[in-house]
């Protein structure tokens, strides 16, 4: 149904290729570059053998999360000898086409505005980052199954914050049986995990000094606060058997120095859902692309 | 360790016995007035002969869910022939005592902040809401259980509105195998709906009249959105076999009158916590209790 | 497929109506007799004047569950006034033509024996009896909540017993977030518990005298096991406050007298998915009826 | 309680820790040797020099998980330069002492035996299998989790076999949100996999000949079904992309040969329970001795 329009996407990782996947499937005249050597199944989607075939012609032109890496090469990594600059990716983009990517320069933004190309930044949409909250959740997950001599069924688990990734991962792990602990400063939040089924803990804070509460007996933590929580003086009552798992956007909630000091075994576990589950990922991209689509009046409404 | 602090009781339902339990448990001096006949246990809590012994000399007085029916006298079910209007406990309220109740009359509010009574409505606590959410989902569950000839493993329900009770309701339903479609305004809302298991349906608002999608084939509807978005047009569309349970405060969100004129079975279903679990519904105004006793400054924080 | 083949079905509740329905939505030609005033939906079976009508040319004819109440006349609750002998009608079932019911009286079996009618009790089917522990336990749970003055959630709940409706029963209320106790006597039984969540206790027993552990503190016993292990001596230690449910087959497992002496809320709950949700138990049984047919030769394998 | 009985550990892995852990932590007096250079903490149990202090005046002697690799040394991973033969180690346990271990030959038993030693192979507990159950669903849930670019909430998975561990697998993935399917030849087992919301599949055998259904669109399959049903006639049929994870104990379900021609992707998962959760297999172990030793006599029922 939507063969008369063309979706022109470059770069990227397996998500891309998901997502092209997806699109295609849909209907969308779907074309690819810069997926290299992966020789994996594309649906009906057109792999171009230049990158200014894929944008030719297309409605809108999708860049990959992150679109780049260094704010100024196209994000290429399964055709890692390419050099593609997003500015002369703007120069080719249609007239009117839209421009999307994740989490795209301020830089790169206000350069497309000033040539009026439409950009869109995906990974902006809330959507996406509460449905990404599920593969986060299971790559925590994973990453605790493989290094807990434990099971967790019956394991004793604590994690800071109860916003999307702490919820999604309250949710697998008492899914799994394990006895969860919700550490949050919000009495409103704490009401939630208690009737989710965890044992709500408060995040008490004093002249911008948290103090946790006690965490012994505990076989991991699972932070998700965007800042150090985790400071010197907790780790240091901290027992080191327990494993911390640290799922906060950088600098994350813990004290590396000091953790190193006390002997801590520390995992940063950043940007799981491309990690552990690119094509689940990709789809995700995909819904969302779908939607702003569908907002900007380029499909009818979904 | 709270034995200097009286909390004093008045009237009220199983829930204000449940809550009497819980205060004298904790260790507050509390006395209650109004259980009239109702016998079950209080702890260590005392029945006063006169409700004037049970507010001389405390530190808070606390009044039921709804404080008052008609705004006028002390809602007192279980000694029916009461008649004790709020002003004459205001003016028997101790100097600088709280007083606590649920849902009181903005006149009443106003009276007693003239009065230099510091009043405090633990209705309104967002806490208190959300942990009252499980109770009505249960009690919802109940009626549908009650209702069906089916059972709610397999079958398929749909719950308008994805807020407070419309999530704890979606967790239960899940948990016992239903099919559960959340239909809900916002992507975000919808987005929480897919990752917790439901299938998610866009309600669409177009001149103030929302859309609701197909139905067909569903088993019971709960209604938990506030206002008419099952309208006659929608009433008359929808097949007779669907069980309608009506969550939403009054008005509440389905026509009656053309309900009625279809044929359709609709439940109205309010205030369920205080119903089905009173002693549930009394510990939850006790949590909320404590916590507004620690926010005053009357105990140490919690 | 199988419009050639025609299924008599004579009396019975609401699951035979769902049977019906179910029966001629596969493709069969579905007779009916004995629904009585009842005018639900039916599908494209055919409602028959006379049972004769329903009877002949029949490949099969269906009996009710239980077939009779009293071993000699059909069980025909919908058309209260009917008198019709199973005798009668195995007189009039085709040459061949097999005869299904549930819980036969011996002698009826030995009856159709010496007539040489192919007669087949339904209800000893295995996958009949683990199916039907769902709505059991649906049963069972929607009669705790609408008794106990607390929510499901959270409740601490024993269950005597760890077979198909011990099993059932514990995975609906560990899934509603109660507290799961299992009493059993196999240690193989409380190992799966244990891993389904619940916490296991040994039922022990010596000279015939099975001693419970200590049941304090727990708001709900599900019994399921059918001799009495709540003799007197245990029912005398056990708090009044606690509910019991009694969902062992006749004669249970509670002392009566003893329950009323010493004050104990006692609820016998016998054959629930016929009341609590009987379109589904008619579904079980089409399923099992289906089987039966396609093991007999009457219909290919499914 | 229980310090005056000696028990001594040989040889073993990570489990044989943390049995030491738990068996001292409960009062024995625990005696270990053989877990070489680990230096995790042990609790109150006590490190011996040589093998034959451990066991000497013990009550029970317990050797490891498998007791032996070859049927003829002691199976002693963590000190793997020890040589120790398990019948010298039957000509030091004290008379009257129970021998335990797992999986002992038969040729070790018949030693024992005509020794007049009372040997007790603990894997042959049926608790111990059904618990061991979790671990192994876990370990196969993290495979799954490790290798799939999907997440598993969402994910098409079909289980072969509904035994322990089919249940088990059952259940977690079910637990994460898969769509799990589950084949199986008995119709009383495919009935338990219904009502625990999985979707059954006969496996049907006609002359020794297993026809599995349809499997396209399924994203991974665990066999847990001791023989080959994934033989050369079905692989051919089954797509590249699906992931292969077979449980089952050796030579395991799957025709390697046919696996390998058409690049099919298997992973052979054994023993995972001592792999990916060695503690909690440890401890498994030790509910299994603690029963033995009550059985036995050697302490009072438990």
């Amino acid at each position: 149904m939507y063969e008369n329009i063309k979706i022109g996407l470059l770069g990227g990782d397996l998500r891309q290729l998901a997502l092209a996947r997806r699109l295609s499937s849909i209907g969308f005249e779907t074309a690819v570059w810069g997926l290299g050597v992966c020789t994996a199944e594309i649906g009906s989607a057109v792999r171009c053998a230049g990158w200014r075939d894929a944008v030719r012609g297309s409605t809108a032109v999708v860049l990959p999360l992150p679109a780049s890496q260094d704010g100024v090469q196209l994000n290429c990594p399964l055709a890692p000898e390419t050099e593609l600059r997003l500015t002369h990716i703007m120069n080719e983009v249609p007239d009117g086409a839209l421009l999307l990517g994740g989490k795209f320069d301020s830089s790169i933004k206000q350069l497309a505005h000033k040539k009026h190309i439409p950009i869109i930044d995906y990974y902006e949409c809330e959507e996406l980052q509460i449905k990404n909250a599920l593969p986060t959740a299971e790559g925590a997950l994973a990453i605790a199954m493989n290094e807990l001599p434990i099971t967790i069924f019956g394991c004793m688990a604590a994690i800071t914050g109860y916003g999307r990734v702490g919820k999604a991962l309250a949710k697998v792990l008492c899914a799994l049986g394990a006895k969860v602990t919700v550490i949050a400063r919000s009495i409103e939040e704490l009401a939630w995990a208690e009737i989710n089924g965890c044992t709500p803990m408060r995040l008490e804070t004093k002249n911008n000094v948290s103090t946790l509460g006690n965490l012994e007996g505990y076989d991991v933590i699972f932070n998700t606060v965007p800042y150090k929580i985790f400071d010197r003086a907790v780790l240091e009552r901290l027992s080191k058997d327990i494993l911390i798992i640290d799922l906060a956007t950088s600098p994350g909630g813990i004290d590396s120095f000091a953790a190193k000091e006390f002997g801590h075994k520390v995992i940063w576990a950043l940007s799981l859902p491309g990690k552990v589950a690119p094509f689940t990922a990709g789809n995700i991209i995909g819904d969302c692309i779908l939607e702003i689509l569908s907002r900007e009046g380029v499909i009818s409404q979904l």
